[in-house]
């Protein structure tokens, strides 16, 4: 029997159900802005992956954000890149760099040599999945346990992670993946494939862990040009979808795809078989809620820069995005959903104080819009 | 009495107008791809304002692509960065990297010391003009003088100077700028009001030297989010829009409007003022002349990174920009304009052979679209 869930506001709005307040995360919401990371990561040798190994480590910055901020929801702490590192490729962070493979996957017989890998050499990652559904679990006013809010597994996209595996690191401009692609189509689908089976494998198994939600972050599918994206991001993005297991105890586990930049392919992002899709800043919510609304719920956008203004400008900036959406509840009784998020991960720079700024008015201004009588 | 043109294509087609083809010119043909910009950079000692200030060069390099390529126009070598610096921040373009400024605007004082510079600083850039309007006169097979192709003069936008002379530089979030944007909009705001009339002038001086059609680079607009971007971005491209001598000698003077990443403002972008907007590959070309091909010409928008693959694949991915556009003549007698071009500038390590491919491939199937019936 599991153990019921306090506060189940984000699940609630991924499907599209009535809640009492819009919920809110924040991508990268356990990451480098708050002290008590950095001093878990000093712990850890000051590594990345030093951290995102250790179960222990791994739950406790986790749960750091939930301790200062009434967040909606966990994510799981670790790195979209973890299934290329487990294919071998050896996953590195410089200090104060991005991510590196050690053995980019560059020519023929290196794209050949892939494969979907071990899901054992990933168990450091379901076992941090379940210490974290254990760490969630509190009690309630009547003393009986409860667990405070859902806990959201990720992976990087296919083309997101062949991004990587081919660059090699991040990239300005994605010559080297792009020429694969535009010149080698061949390899560049056996890429994909292997990758979208191994994604797969691996979202699955973090459900059958405990994770509670599933989120696929396709980071650099907006630098892909209108036809290669819907051919060689999303296609494969639908393959994982299609492949995920969606109800566990009961429960379905929403799946929320985020394509970076992704706005202009609203309409299919929608049809890929998510029930969320993340949305950056540039998209207006209200016109991609009219287009898309009653199909999907949609998560997103305030930018994340906006973090640097006075608390009274987030405030103001947050309304903004919630009114943008617009009170959920429909003139027809239905609702629509709307997850708050940031457009991109928080900046390691972000003043705390400000986040607490975002939530409350996140949440008060959210129970008011319910006030308000509905809309058409 | 103007010296005619040989080809006119490029102007006609801006203002959509019948063409024969679809004219063709790339974003920085000028450059570190040609040999023989190399070699003349090297004369020059290898420093990019060493080129751009000296006329003599900035001729030389404005008409080596010609000599290569049958592209349909020549834009100025230069920078879209000449006004700020001419404004007293110190521009310098450090090996391998891209531009910096020595004295970067990020406080009251700084704001309140920015004036529109004296044209006079910026002579080098209008002397250049003129000397390529001389260097691009011919004799025809009759004898007769006449100018090869028209010369697009440009500068950056408002919005896009105000992020390199707030960042300093280049950035990969923006975060000093949208900083200032969110906390001080009106330090904000009065950057953009001395850039856009610092751009006015600037590109008038350069009609008034000879230049043929105008561009504006809003190279960075497409990092703000919806709402800041109409506000901080477009508002202030329209005031130079507005500001601009639009004819000479009886002849219209083009402008182009780029936004890189502007695809889902589309519509408020064809209404700036602008005669035609640039977009790059993440918008289906089709759909854009759908929404708004009767009120501005397009300019685009193949992905550089195409250049990459072998010639045939670059033929290939060249005639889906040309047919996603479609004939440009309308069932209606009249015609749509497109400008064919990469959507940003051509990689420094760009084949240049590929180059040749790119250019006969839209020659020749862009004559054959006009071969068929025209479609609705």
């Amino acid at each position: 029997m599991p153990i019921p869930l306090q506060n189940d506001c984000f699940l609630r709005a991924c499907l599209r159900q009535r809640t009492p307040h819009t919920p809110l995360w924040l991508m990268r919401q356990a990451g480098r802005y708050l002290p008590e990371y950095r001093a878990t990561r000093e712990k850890a040798g000051n590594s990345f992956m030093g951290l995102a190994t250790n179960v222990a480590y791994a739950t406790e910055v986790t749960l750091q954000p939930l301790e200062r901020f009434p967040l909606d929801a966990a994510i799981l702490f670790s790195d979209i890149l973890t299934v290329p590192d487990a294919m071998g490729l050896g996953l590195s962070f410089g200090a104060g760099e991005g991510p590196r493979f050690a053995h980019p996957v560059r020519d023929e017989a290196a794209v050949a040599a892939l494969q979907v890998p071990d899901l054992n050499r990933l168990r450091y990652v379901f076992d941090a999945v379940a210490s974290i559904r254990r760490a969630l679990v509190t009690r309630d006013a009547q003393g009986r346990e409860v667990a405070r809010v859902p806990l959201i597994g990720f992976s990087g996209s296919p083309w997101t992670l062949a991004c990587y595996m081919v660059e090699g690191g991040g990239s300005s401009d994605y010559r080297l993946v792009k020429s694969m692609l535009y010149a080698r189509p061949d390899l560049m689908q056996r890429i994909l494939q292997v990758n979208a089976d191994a994604v797969t494998a691996y979202l699955n198994a973090q459900v059958d862990a405990g994770a509670q939600a599933l989120m696929i972050f396709d980071s650099w599918g907006g630098v892909l040009a209108d036809g290669a994206f819907q051919r060689f991001s999303l296609d494969y993005t639908r393959r994982v979808v299609a492949g995920l297991q969606r109800e566990k105890n009961g429960q379905r586990i929403p799946v929320i795809v985020f394509t970076k930049g992704g706005g202009l392919w609203l309409q299919e992002l929608a049809g890929c078989g998510a029930d969320v899709v993340g949305l950056d800043w540039t998209v207006h919510l209200g016109r991609a809620r009219a287009a898309v609304g009653e199909r999907v719920a949609l998560q997103g956008n305030l930018d994340p820069m906006v973090l640097f203004a006075p608390p009274e400008v987030v405030a103001r900036e947050a309304v903004a995005v919630l009114d943008a959406f617009g009170p959920p509840q429909r003139a027809d009784g239905g609702w629509d959903g709307h997850v708050f998020n940031l457009g991109h991960g928080i900046n390691q720079h972000t003043p705390p104080e400000h986040v607490s700024a975002l939530v409350e008015a996140v949440h008060s201004h959210s129970r008011r819009q319910r006030q308000a009588p509905a809309k058409r």
